[in-house]
């Protein structure tokens, strides 16, 4: 049994790749009236939906599964309108399929242009919430890419209802969408997929740390997203200190459950008096609970951080501290212990905050403002495809462009490259026109 | 002793992540100052890097080296005055780092920029040619990455002269250059480099088929890049046979040993008459051996194509020819067998043409030119990193660009989450500035 299964992941893989070759084809309306026919496909089979999810309700609950992950799994009439809404949104984006990016006359006749293009087959391997199948196969078909899905066991039916609806809509507005999304359902497809690095050519994993740190291990596919997400304010000496208190504590407790949630606080020596046990105080009425090194703890009441603590997502009610003596060795902690996620200065001295913001080597950088603030929709950016910590592609909170890719495209009338080489050399113009 | 080499490329790794955090720092001036300064060096120091090289030369023609590798080895004051051209050409090219690519105002006073910045660490394995080293030594540096470089053994002697000079003239001007550029030496050492992902960003091999597809295989870390280039011109049923004629001949002929020359050539069937008997005269003229389908061979003396040649990179004075009964099967064959690489289209007809660019998936599609312009320095592009046919970050050739990412900046003025969620949430207001 295991040969046929395996068998079958390949087969997807291989018919995701035929797809992905008929979606370069696809012009934007045809792209978007499938987004349209999906959102109409979701109100008319509402029913069925909702039943698939009301069973996977309750068999996590049978199962006794924890109440934050049943209340992620729920797809009910209010998820689904979101859901609609955000197929309408996206419908409203700028295609980012087609774009002459560039332009350069080579000679006489002889264009060159750069245009962005899908980037083929898309894997998706998230947890939980089934509105991410909706999300993600939409981004994937809006920016021309195939895509395959592999979601949590305990959502099998609704996303197997989700990806009827999604397939039938799109298939009948056009039969090139054919296998343009395809679902896997068992746990042992995962390793099998990630290994088929000669079809897909990018993975995302939507989920925990774990999740996604498993996968970035077992693949060689370029995989978009972070594993970690370890993200530091430091106090500057020229800190306006009442800023600090309020950049300082929403940073760690508006939400403290997500990636750019800060979780360690560096503080210049100068200003540690009178900064740290007033922050200490206020966090500690919040119920955060504080671990520092020996010049924090000298100042307020907390744990002692060990060398584990700075190199810990908490994603909780939980911060470490530490003084520094200058904004060089608070650059040098963040580098060597952070995620190279979200990093933020508090200063009033302009130099120090450029070279923070030159030297830290993290996706957002951030001068007097929150963390908090790392995010595809609070960044302008329409839908948000993840948070990537990658040094290639892309990085940061990227949007339907990090589904995309350029090509080149040459256009002469019968040149050769003989006239460009040897005595009489014709040279290149290279005159950009875009 | 194994266990010591170990360490030795690991601590090599680790000073290189730390020197790309300070060169972060540097500005456009010092940067190109350290170009000046290798182009000086190479200049004062030629003796003793031309000796290096003669002693390379002398032990690979006693050790019997094929006469093509050995004068691939050489590095005499000719290719070094081609080193120090670059380096000045280099200085004159714009600053790839630290330009504003997007702006928004996300909210007043609170302002997001996107900003071209360095990779990291990059990792350069290159086969023969010392002046490769040179050249992506100085790319790196250019664009404010740190490198770490491995050598053919062959060629031990002249890259550790190189080495040595690049780094005493980059150290003297700036000691914050220390451990920006490093040299390997064993074998060995490629398999621990490929390991360290944790400090290698991207690996750039520069040299065989063989050696990009073993460097593939065995890291995780992005290899930037290309094994195969098996190039394709379909002439289709509208094309302007005389201009077939000239731009196939050019694109097999003028430079067969390279990645971007033709290695099938696809016909339609309406103009395989008088098409392939005239064509096959020609290169049959050039010394080109023909390998055909059946359509093909009946059409003109050649041997028979097999499965394999469809997928063969000859590299050298041989072409394998298929005839097609339609634009989509020669789609379909590029797409199957190709290498994602370049492929040309020669017809009159503009819809054939906009199609095949479009659905033909490669990094560089062409129309009534020769294969052969996809080149860095033919699109104008400067200094060529390399030509990549990832999905992916980079793709096509690849100038300086390719060594850089962006992060994003974003300053405000106490600016906290808490404001913009919830019932009286102010809304942002995403204001495109850049």
């Amino acid at each position: 049994m295991a040969s046929i299964d395996m068998d079958t992941v390949e087969e997807t893989a291989r018919k995701a790749k035929e797809a992905s070759y008929r979606l370069q084809g696809l012009t934007q309306a045809v792209r978007n009236e499938a987004l349209q026919e999906i959102a109409a496909a979701l109100q008319d089979r509402a029913d069925e939906i909702v039943r698939a999810n009301e069973a996977d309700i309750d068999e996590a609950e049978r199962a006794g599964l924890a109440k934050a992950l049943v209340k992620r799994l729920r797809y009910d009439r209010s998820k689904m309108r979101e859901s609609v809404a955000s197929l309408q949104a996206l419908v409203r984006q700028e295609d980012p399929i087609g774009k002459v990016v560039s332009r350069t006359e080579l000679d006489e006749g002889l264009v060159l242009e750069r245009v962005t293009c899908p980037i083929g087959v898309i894997g998706v391997i998230f947890e939980s919430r089934p509105d991410a199948l909706v999300q993600i196969s939409s981004l994937c078909l809006k920016s021309g890419n195939a895509v395959i899905l592999k979601g949590g066991s305990e959502a099998r039916r609704t996303n197997e209802a989700l990806t009827k609806v999604i397939v039938k809509a799109v298939t009948d507005l056009d039969e090139r969408f054919s296998s343009a999304v395809q679902l896997l359902s068992t746990r042992e497809e995962i390793d099998r997929l990630l290994a088929l690095d000669q079809y897909l050519d990018l993975i995302i994993p939507r989920g925990s740390n774990q999740l996604v740190r498993f996968i970035k291990e077992h693949t060689k596919i370029p995989v978009l997203g972070h594993a970690d997400g370890i993200c530091h304010i430091y106090v500057d000496e020229a800190a306006d200190l009442e800023m600090a208190m309020r950049v300082c504590y929403d940073a760690k407790v508006q939400y403290p459950a997500v990636c750019n949630a800060m979780e360690t606080l560096l503080v210049h020596e100068g200003v540690a008096v009178p900064f740290i046990p007033a922050i200490a105080n206020r966090l500690r009425h919040a119920g955060v609970e504080l671990r520092g090194d020996e010049g924090s703890r000298a100042l307020a009441e907390m744990k002692e951080a060990t060398e584990e603590d700075w190199r810990t997502e908490y994603n909780d009610l939980v911060l470490s501290v530490r003084t520094v003596p200058s904004l060089e060795e608070a650059i040098a902690h963040i580098n060597r212990y952070g995620s190279h996620h979200t990093d933020a200065i508090i200063t009033n001295d302009e130099r120090a905050a450029r070279r923070f913001m030159e030297e830290v080597d993290s996706s957002s950088v951030m001068w007097n403002c929150s963390t908090r603030f790392a995010d595809g929709y609070r960044y302008g950016l329409g839908a948000e495809v993840g948070i990537s910590t990658n040094k290639t592609h892309a990085r940061g909170p990227v949007g339907l462009e990090g589904l995309t890719i350029y090509k080149y495209r040459l256009m002469g009338s019968g040149h050769v490259v003989a006239d460009y080489v040897g005595e009489d050399a014709r040279p290149f113009i290279h005159r950009k026109v875009l």
